[in-house]
């Protein structure tokens, strides 16, 4: 069975996002910097970046995200919503969507299927790790998401892109989560610091 | 001149001590594992720890800290309270404490002689900054008094070591600090990532 992982950018006060997240600014405001890094990886001095976003999905066999990164509210799924991505989003495997919402399953050009899980984050988990088989689950976000599964101890690894910036305000990943983890790997680059984390599971 | 430099040991959700820090606390409950790292570094998987606290004073010609890290009370001092390293510090240099309790230079074996500015954290910088020469000034703590420097916009190179736990509670760095900083160097070992950064310093 694969790893439940999941990649997220953080600034260095501990914000996966800034005050005021809309969907104009998914983001929040002054929070530009913590997606910045993986745009213009072709230029020189950002070859590990551009490395890191290569091997990141490398081994990943299914999604899961919450409902609120897959689209805005329920009015627009009820329209025939398709999710952010367009007619071939990025995912290429099967896409777990955290929702109270029930709707068939959605199959997209490029292998990937949303698909829309109405009972919790351990049924969409269990769900996914099926689908994976030997690959990866991974938690797509947003944050919200990921915190949840760490809270719930079901996270296996983390990777965080620490951008070298305060927000001062938003959304802090850290909140009631309790985790004791082991560096496994650190990649480097001028722009970004990308870490990546072992968490014991509780037994 | 050299640099302004400081490092702290911060938590994965930004803290640099836990909540409760006392004389016999002095890094708040729960915080053991913030200086756990510096210790049995000769044991194996121990060598890039070792390695940093070898070259993290390298270059240092003076230091300046905030009055908790010199001593307990007023009452303490007025005793001969002489710092709490014993008669030969480990800082073989310079110490200037910044404290509203004027006293007389306080030279100790090996080189240290504490001296003791009640005119604030500029003053004291310009005497670290003379007294070092071409070597660099480090804020050597608390971290309140590295926040202070911080937000001065006085610290030109700041080192984290950051160690992978939640502490959940306690004294948060980056409170009141709008910092954007460049990444220069990490140093990752399978306990703790250091990271130094370099600040860039308002014209």
């Amino acid at each position: 069975m694969g790893l439940v992982t999941a990649n997220l950018a953080i600034s260095l006060d501990g914000f996966t996002a800034g005050p005021g997240q809309s969907l104009e600014q998914p983001f929040g405001a002054g929070a530009e910097a913590l997606t910045a890094w993986m745009f213009e990886t072709d230029r020189p001095g950002r070859e590990q970046d551009a490395h890191l976003l290569g091997v990141l999905h490398a081994n990943t066999g299914a999604h899961i995200m919450g409902r609120h990164m897959f689209g805005p509210g329920r009015g627009a799924w009820d329209d025939g919503w398709t999710g952010w991505w367009g007619t071939e989003p990025p995912y290429h495997a099967p896409v777990f969507v955290l929702t109270h919402h029930p709707r068939e399953p959605l199959p997209m050009a490029g292998g990937t299927v949303f698909e829309f899980v109405t009972d919790g984050i351990g049924a969409a988990l269990d769900r996914a790790l099926a689908a994976a088989g030997e690959q990866d689950v991974e938690i797509a976000g947003g944050a919200a998401t990921v915190r949840q599964y760490l809270r719930a101890g079901l996270l296996d690894e983390l990777v965080l892109h620490l951008v070298p910036v305060t927000l001062g305000a938003g959304e802090r990943l850290w909140d009631g989560v309790d985790a004791a983890m082991e560096p496994v790997e650190v990649i480097a680059s001028p722009t970004v610091t990308h870490l990546r984390y072992r968490i014991a599971r509780p037994d």
